[in-house]
């Protein structure tokens, strides 16, 4: 049988590309580099909303909703951000049939229009520290787009943070990166992210500490799937964010704002997909269990009916896959190309000896349960799978970790992975020499993997790779 | 003590403006006509998202994303369509610094997207229906416009479907009006709204019929709370979206589109709100029970975090209010503008009582109950208020509906609620001269209330008020 899929030891970014299409996870939309997001695609993307949602109301922030209109002048108030963003921008100029007076740009992010209010909002340290969260669309012109990784509009949440102190700003990025981002990678997504400061060259533009979690792709390449950012005193100056202390002195807050966005699905299908296609991790997976009946014969579609309800009832989110119309072999190629964690194949002869055949779409593994014990099963697998995806994904990471000793070997181990070395050897010109091969900085370390306070300690650690 | 709100018998737009800053819920955006919804008003929106959401998908509709920007040339090919939106577009001339080759709008709606892709996807009548749901911004650039009520930029949920009949459309369309709209507007807004079609004049722009949720004000005027499109052939001949039949003929689809907007947020402030504030329904309500510690001592504080916690576990959304450094008359103000549905106050005095002080935010009355029996109290309660709400909606509705004999009794009669008279006294030229006062049809409906089948039913009822 013709292979659905090319290999990805044939072409990465073609498997890529095919994936998407054939487990309809997304189209190319009409205006260069947008993107429709189908049914399967989109309900991944709300399951990822809904966890990290819980982990940011949990770490105290509240949502809200900011304008998609910013006027021109508003991103014009901090330097750096208005020339990290100027050569990205989409510009409304029209509106209601007339030229606007001040042309209004789509919001890239949304720190400036933020700003302006935290400003009105925050009067006196009572008021500290502000949390906000919002969940949105951004509008970047890309040059170079792919579904889902670099999308010209792309969905995401965007944090935005006031605080009274350095301290107290620094600790809430750390949270965010550690309690949110991390937490929600590595236990949902199953994904062993590195987390770690930029360095300075790889900063957010207007922030003084950007915190990144990076994951390794199956080719070896880093995705950096969210940032959180210490923006010191920049953007309270720019926007006048200021509050009288308990002495009712007047001091500049001290924000932060962090991200992540929908490329966290691209992420996902890199990190643990293969030449079948996704291979979804039962914590994040819209559909954990799938019944499938081979044949409709002898009652088996009504027992395969009261079987996906009873996992249902026991907490699995589970389909029924009753579409006998349509060959058994199709039907299993699908579940396969869309990643469902476990299938549970049902059939006259299965039923014959009250039993159904469990496969894990991870390992390909097969067993014959009985009936009875079906649900406890598949309650237990949807749990060792997700241990299991982790451990894989963990064990692939750290097998592709080459530990250089100077920019030359680290250029090369980054053709098929990731080089750690010293950050005294890349600091300064290192970098521009890596970056001449396409390598970047991913994030720096201490030896024991915690965050340095800055990137000035001795015995760091650098991580550097390709990316995406 | 001076009242925080004008009245509403003073001036009630302004009423509406001083709910709307008072209460948090949100402030006008840089851009003319845009808005800020502040974390408190968000978090009604979310509310109603949630519960929109799990109605939508009970109705078999799946979610997806289209993209924001959608070409010009995508609007042109549905002739009524692009008359009715080209007066309200913004349109984006400029991307990543270059003068685009063909302007691209931003989405009024996303019929022309959607009707693309659909075209694409739907093949064979195998794919038939095709139901989808999204939710996300839209633009249109309002020349007047108010918080909530109508805004340059808001958010909603747009549904789109194909089916394969006129009929399958026509049942789509009337399951969503009253198993989403109308049960999530009655039973979880709790304002009785009357629905059917909009006459011929009021169709949204490429509908063949238009059916309704019409809400009355506390100022008697009507707002428009949801709507729900047959398109008939319209958008498929426009974007060629076919199916072959059984019969391998090829045939054109119907398809239906339908939406609600945070308008329904301005909705729910008009229709409960009173001086003191929001009157939010339990079953909406993000906050349905606050504990207010009167004054921390003798362990007030510490017993009223107890109770809080107690009504969690039973069920009830509850927050605790411990900020005791600020007056506690100014905390009551603060809870009853936001019209949290039940206040527990408890103080020393209280808890000597062994008992706490539940007050309602609909009816203003106070009873002690004793601490054991609180949870439960508070429970029923929740359920009661739900239920006075919409009975106190609904008897104002029906006091405020004149039945009319004519045109110009109708429109005398729209000064201060709505007006009932038969469509036959409207139709026509009826239609102009009301709208020369400023009333619109706001819908026709059977005598016994059910969806008339055509406007050119006899005994047809058409109900006309002023409108937001």
């Amino acid at each position: 049988m013709a292979k659905v899929l090319t290999a990805q030891a044939d072409d990465f970014p073609r498997w890529y590309q095919d994936v998407v299409a054939k487990a309809e996870m997304a189209d190319n939309g009409p205006v260069r580099g947008t993107m429709v997001i189908r049914p399967y695609g989109y309900s991944i993307w709300e399951r990822m909303q809904a966890e990290m949602d819980a982990r940011i109301k949990a770490a105290g922030a509240e949502n809200a909703y900011f304008p998609l209109f910013i006027p021109e002048s508003y991103l014009r108030r901090e330097a750096e951000h208005v020339e990290g963003f100027s050569p990205e921008l989409a510009v409304v100029t029209h509106g209601g049939g007339k030229e606007l007076d001040e042309p209004v740009v789509v919001r890239p992010t949304s720190e400036t229009m933020v700003g302006e209010y935290m400003a009105k909002w925050v009067q006196s340290y009572r008021d500290l520290p502000l949390l906000l969260n919002l969940w949105n669309n951004v509008v970047r012109w890309e040059l170079r787009t792919r579904l889902f990784l670099r999308t010209t509009e792309f969905l995401w949440q965007e944090g935005h943070t006031a605080h009274a102190t350095r301290e107290d700003a620094r600790s809430y990025a750390e949270l965010i990166l550690h309690e949110v981002y991390e937490d929600f990678m590595v236990n949902v997504l199953a994904i062993p992210v590195l987390v770690g400061p930029k360095t300075v060259a790889e900063r957010f533009p207007g922030a003084i500490n950007t915190l990144t979690c990076e994951a390794m792709m199956r080719d070896g390449k880093a995705l950096q799937m969210g940032t959180s950012h210490e923006l010191g005193t920049n953007f309270a100056k720019a926007f006048d964010i200021t509050y009288s202390d308990a002495d009712g002195a007047t001091q500049y807050c001290w924000t932060t704002s962090w991200g992540s966005t929908t490329r966290m699905v691209g992420g996902l299908i890199m990190a643990h997909g293969d030449d079948d296609g996704l291979v979804v991790p039962p914590a994040l997976a819209p559909i954990q269990a799938v019944v499938l009946v081979v044949k409709d014969e002898g009652g088996t579609g009504e027992r395969a009916a009261a079987l996906a309800g009873e996992l249902s009832a026991a907490g699995v989110r589970t389909r029924l896959d009753d579409r006998v119309g349509q060959t058994f072999g199709r039907r299993v190629t699908d579940w396969e190309l869309k990643g469902v964690p476990v299938r549970v194949e049902i059939g006259p002869r299965d039923l014959a000896a009250d039993a159904a055949t469990l496969v894990r779409r991870d390992t390909g593994s097969k067993e014959q349960v009985p009936l009875g014990a079906l649900a406890g099963r598949v309650e237990k697998l949807v749990a060792d799978v997700q241990q299991d995806i982790l451990a894989d994904a963990r064990s692939r990471r750290d097998d592709n970790i080459v530990d250089a000793s100077g920019i030359r070997e680290a250029a090369e181990a980054s053709r098929t992975g990731f080089a750690r070395l010293p950050w005294r050897l890349v600091r300064g010109e290192g970098e521009t020499r890596l970056a001449a091969d396409g390598v970047t900085v991913r994030c720096l370390q201490r030896p024991d993997g915690s965050l340095p306070g800055s990137e000035d300690e001795d015995d760091l650690v650098a991580f550097v790779a390709r990316a995406y």
